[in-house]
């Protein structure tokens, strides 16, 4: 599969799904090109806004990044909009693949949308997503929004490589915020209470009163206070004030200095990340200590043993 | 080091000093006898109350430990404090060494003070509490009471290794609050609010509302509601309320099989964390792979490469 370097540079939407396709095939030619392309174009990287989107089903997620995302394109933007869906296979998924979900968005011409294919990739969700970001990049997207719909810990992984985190509620609190796992508030850079229309009007403003009050009290070591904000996808309502929040926050952290250092950081966890993913995956690979690893469990169900002996037990059957 | 397990399992505090000294050894054949004797003493393990109990220096929680210590053991307990301070000296420490701190309760026939040291050893800091924790079950502690300052990921080790964890707070938001981390609150069972006396009574029943409030929006997927209450260690108030929310706890997580299924996977997840432990211990011992982990991470600051290859890389070094 040879990627024309110069047609990525300068955009060619094919280029850069080709591209995207190599970097995620699982033939070990195929990845040791895609790495040694995405090598190639790390200078021409960095200089998009990249945001999280996050959000339980129903909450209007994909009403919302459409709405935004044309909102953007007529600004003069070019957005990509990558989709984390672990589980949608690679020929397409539950998620974009037919891109139905996005008709408006998907037939502007500085619009693409990309679901990213996990099963079984080394490093996970993260690592592809952020290949595809890098590529994305290179292309010219100066915005890439990435969508999760917070199945297993990909919410914390998209935070761990977005420069700003927004998480999509309902108005009302109780029984809508089930869905909304342990910790996602406070990775979060702006909570949006999508919905806010109409008869649900009230309600939002109370939801919005509620977790700013809540943010004062469980929030205090960031450079940033997390916003609270009220939109209405569907009638593309918020937006402006959305997008000029996510200038103030990226202005205001350049000139800090806590962007810079912020992705310096998500890149070294990245490393530490996929070193003992790859770690993790010797593990899965190697029988005997699979074996013992649940003889270790069990014998630790019945209080017959420590975890000690058994982790050292373990590593040995690892490293021999 | 020969530890009589007769005594270790009649209470004897002489011989639970000396075999949570063997288990601290740094010598290899210390460290197997240690081993052998808690896999032998397992059986009379788990029986206490594991209680964490966490907050920032000046909130007062040496002098909510010792007076909770003395009513425990007023009302018939054994109770064994094993303190985590990641700076003491294994000679003694800056936190409970000279047992100056709880004098009252160091002078009492069923008290057990213990500060954990924790330079250099394998599992870190939780690794050495958790063995000292078993052998003072198996010398007859009903309850032990963890005490965290806090530095590092201590607060989230400790609860790890503990059925109920407790954070004290100050009265009055804002500035004292600063020194909480992020996460800490959604990890606790209790928030005890400490100093709740005289003046500060108002500005602690206005905090004691806030938090309720904000746990009202943040936690939601929790079989217990964490609990806000006021105590004042100095003048012992509050005791008797926060111990019989301990007890309700116990018993409801006994009765609904949610505490043994806490406990299993405590081990379990130390079981993980103790085998990456290891591989970490490889990792820093392996002088080619620092070198090149430093120089991963300067070529990602520079952006002249991505860490899937150099993962790759340090990952052959490693396993040669």
């Amino acid at each position: 599969m040879k990627i024309d370097l110069d047609n990525l540079l300068a955009g060619k939407m094919r280029t850069l799904s080709k591209a995207i396709t190599l970097s995620e095939s699982k033939k070990v030619e195929h990845q040791a090109e895609a790495q040694s392309l995405i090598e190639s174009i790390l200078p021409h990287t960095g200089k998009s806004i990249r945001i999280g989107i996050s959000g339980t089903p129903g909450v209007g997620k994909s009403t919302f990044i459409e709405s935004l995302g044309v909102h953007l394109i007529n600004k003069g933007h070019k957005v990509a909009v990558l989709a984390i869906d672990p589980s949608s296979p690679l020929s397409g998924g539950s998620i974009l693949g037919d891109k139905t979900r996005m008709e408006k968005l998907s037939q502007l011409e500085n619009a693409f949308i990309r679901p990213t294919p996990t099963s079984g990739t080394l490093g996970g969700v993260a690592q592809k997503t952020r290949e595809a970001m890098l590529l994305c990049e290179a292309a010219g997207f100066d915005i890439i929004l990435i969508e999760t719909v917070g199945v297993g810990q990909s919410e914390f992984e998209v935070a761990d490589m977005v420069d700003f985190f927004t998480v999509l509620l309902l108005p009302g609190g109780g029984d809508e915020l089930q869905g909304i796992k342990k910790g996602i508030i406070e990775i979060s850079d702006c909570i949006l209470i999508n919905k806010s229309e109409g008869e649900n009007l009230n309600r939002a403003q109370t939801t919005q009163r509620e977790y700013l009050s809540a943010l004062h009290i469980m929030h205090n070591d960031d450079q940033w206070n997390t916003k609270v904000e009220l939109i209405s996808a569907i009638e593309s309502a918020g937006l402006d004030n959305y997008w000029s929040l996510v200038n103030e926050f990226i202005d205001q952290s350049k000139e800090s200095g806590f962007l810079d250092n912020k992705r310096v950081n998500q890149n070294k966890k990245w490393l530490n990340s996929l070193f003992f993913e790859f770690i993790k995956n010797r593990v899965d690979n190697n029988p005997a200590l699979q074996t013992e690893w649940k003889k270790a469990e069990s014998n630790i169900e019945d209080n017959q043993a420590t975890p000690f002996a058994a982790a050292k037990k373990m590593i040995d059957l690892l490293f021999t």
